[in-house]
């Protein structure tokens, strides 16, 4: 792969998501050579993704390239690439740009849509957790209310106009407040010979409330926000089924939409050549210990999404979101600095939960944070605060900023262009190519 | 297409380019029904384009939602659609989303890629005129880097980092700029380990001079901006071939090169169906008379690229810019309310040269005015002022603006992301999908 050989130890990260970056930042300037590995050549602010979709943000705003971000230090290397198998007995991993050896190896690979084994819906779905899916999206309901314009039948027309967002975590509540701001505001003056009163948005969640990880009151208000903005709630509700036309669910409810987004769970995006027997945990997690070292393997560690660090507390382990990551990869980094340096105090990872927090629409949001729930304007402000911060860059959160007040002022969404129309058919080929690899690890 | 029939007459735009949306402009909130195709949903603001490719603007910023600028108007209507006859005995067009009528047609689809018959060029080379072509261009600019650091071999490393841009009128030229100072700001930081001070920027001008439209002390001052900034210009200089790794001339001169981008010459972007021996001119472009009429076809009128009004002072017709297609759309809109109001006092078009202007790069710029020609820092000053102002709404200007001040400041192109990766597989696909349909006019 072209990296030189150097004295130093070679710590090779895998993904430059909210972990991986941490951690490399915090292995900056130090006697280490860093190699960061990602399929993209920049870093995705994913819970802004839903803007991308809705046509409020375009990809530069919450995307950072890679480049900027590790070639500022000595002895940094980012590789395009995809890695495609672990050897932890030879200490060297294969990748579709060849082979490469480390000394420690950081997963931190994050997660990928879980279908739950369904095909059907993996075919005819859309999903929302890289940027060409969030483009995608954004084309398909764009598609959908120029083709709705070219039919005389009610029925199609309502098929088209009806989304339905299977999910009611933040992603999908996020969504549906963005569609219905997007029903409410846009459609009418964009599509004057549409009776666009007619499109629906409806979130299909399977447990009791939307937004289960917060607390009741935020499900409460968030549910509230979103039955004021119009948007149909169906509590209880398991999606079992979608053929591209019809969604059947485990009670008799069924919706005809040409569009069923997937927001309904993620599963830990797993690279091969690991005996999962010893260290595999539900949701295709790599059980790690409190150091996010991988059990079973001294010198790989697993941080973020892709990490459960089971315990009596978390049973469970971690919340798959960022701030965890985060925190994993910035810890990490002090541990392995500490390995290096041959010292024996390691810390033990212990996560300072800064609290949730999701946004409806404009005035809409709640926050929970330990000992203070808010709900509202206040709890918007803080959502935009707190996300335009977390940025990396100036310039993306000027581009941000200025396209939010403007966004606000003229309720306005202004990226809603179709560059790559969305077709359906590179979809299911790429699907089935995909089938076509080695079986994964999960499907062993 | 589900177009209502009213009372008033119906005229069809088919472009929502510079000319068609002044034309649109003209004829709100008049007794006319307005229905403009376009297969983009959107406008493109194509002076712009190269700055998408070399990743310092998004496409939001230099495209428009045409939704947005026509559904202000009752009785106007857009279409997402591709036109592919014109039967003018029927007063109808057909188009991929079915037939419609019209009481007045207006062409104003603009100009495509001419390749001059070369197929070899055409499935190599990289086009720059659509919001697509450009993000393909820069995926595979920064694809490029990505590769030469793969490999050993100096020879496949200068071959990827070599560009060749057929062509020294402006695009050529204020792109050959742009990758300029992405070599000299961007490259040593990204790219650490691979000695970019090896890339070549090469310019192949058929002509005498590089800008041959403008004036010579405008082409020798940019000839100067460019060789300073390490540009090669090769000058009377024809490219023959390119097989995607070779380019030769009709000189001795060859290039090794992963990247060819042709920017050599445009044609009329005809539409099947119009007897061409009446009206058809060099170049592909439909002879108007001083109205805007297409000889032959009362009822059918051609504005911008497409048209050509060719006049004793102007043998080979206007120029193929911007502010042609404007005036002419603006202009034809005047006339065709005195027309829908039988007024007879029609007034021929008369071509306001209001100068041209090109910039090589920061601080570099060169204008032409009637009585004034300038260059250097106030040039480039007046080319950023009347750029930002020539944006459609205030947000594209705002988000431009902010971009070029940081640009301008960091000396960075924050958009360097490969969304989606250029693979030249597909674009051989299209250009032979392409081929498969019936003849265009252009080759009868």
């Amino acid at each position: 792969m072209n990296i030189p050989q150097i004295t130093s130890p070679r710590v090779v990260i895998i993904g430059g998501g909210f972990g991986g970056i941490a951690l490399a930042k915090k292995l900056a300037k130090r006697e280490v050579q860093v190699v960061m590995l990602d399929k993209h050549n920049y870093h995705t602010f994913q819970p802004l993704l839903y803007q991308v979709s809705t046509g409020g943000l375009e990809p530069d705003s919450i995307a950072y390239p890679i480049r900027k971000i590790v070639s500022r230090y000595p002895n940094f290397y980012f590789r395009l690439a995809n890695v495609t198998n672990i050897d932890p007995d030879a200490k060297k991993i294969e990748t579709d740009i060849g082979p490469l050896k480390y000394d420690y190896l950081v997963l931190a690979t994050g997660s990928k849509t879980n279908f739950f084994g369904n095909k059907e819906i993996e075919i005819n779905s859309m999903i929302m957790k890289t940027v060409p899916d969030a483009l995608n999206l954004r084309s398909l309901i764009l598609q959908n209310f120029e083709k709705a314009l070219l039919t005389d039948s009610l029925d199609e027309q309502d098929s088209l106009m009806n989304f339905v967002i299977v999910g009611g975590g933040p992603t999908g509540v996020e969504l549906a407040g963005a569609l219905a701001e997007i029903k409410k505001g846009i459609l009418p003056k964009d599509y004057p010979d549409l009776d666009t009163r007619r499109a629906q948005i409806n979130i299909v969640q399977s447990s009791e409330r939307v937004l289960d990880g917060m607390s009741e009151i935020a499900s409460q208000k968030a549910e509230e926000f979103l039955e004021k903005m119009g948007v149909n709630i169906w509590k209880d509700t398991l999606v079992t089924g979608y053929d591209g036309d019809i969604v059947s669910t485990n009670t008799d409810l069924t919706f005809r939409t040409a569009t069923l987004i997937w927001a309904a769970g993620v599963e830990g995006d797993l690279i091969d050549g690991l005996k999962t027997s010893e260290c595999l945990m539900p949701g295709n997690r790599l059980k790690v210990n409190a150091y996010n070292q991988v059990t079973h393997y001294k010198s790989i560690y697993a941080i973020g999404d892709i990490a459960c660090m089971a315990s009596k507390e978390n049973p469970r382990g971690h919340p798959m979101v960022a701030q965890v990551a985060i925190q994993q990869g910035t810890h990490l980094g002090e541990n392995l600095l500490k390995i290096l340096a041959k010292k024996n105090d390691l810390k033990p990872f212990v996560y300072k939960d800064k609290g949730t927090m999701a946004t409806i629409g404009r005035n809409k949001a709640v926050v929970d944070l330990k000992h203070w729930k808010f709900q509202g304007f206040f709890a918007w402000f803080v959502w935009m605060f707190v996300h335009l911060l977390s940025l990396i860059g100036f310039r993306n959160r000027a581009i941000v900023f200025v396209n939010w007040v403007y966004n606000y002022i003229r309720f306005d969404r202004a990226a809603r262009l179709i560059i790559r129309p969305y077709k359906k058919e590179l979809q299911i080929k790429n699907i089935k190519v995909k089938t076509k690899e080695p079986a994964k690890v999960t499907t062993t």
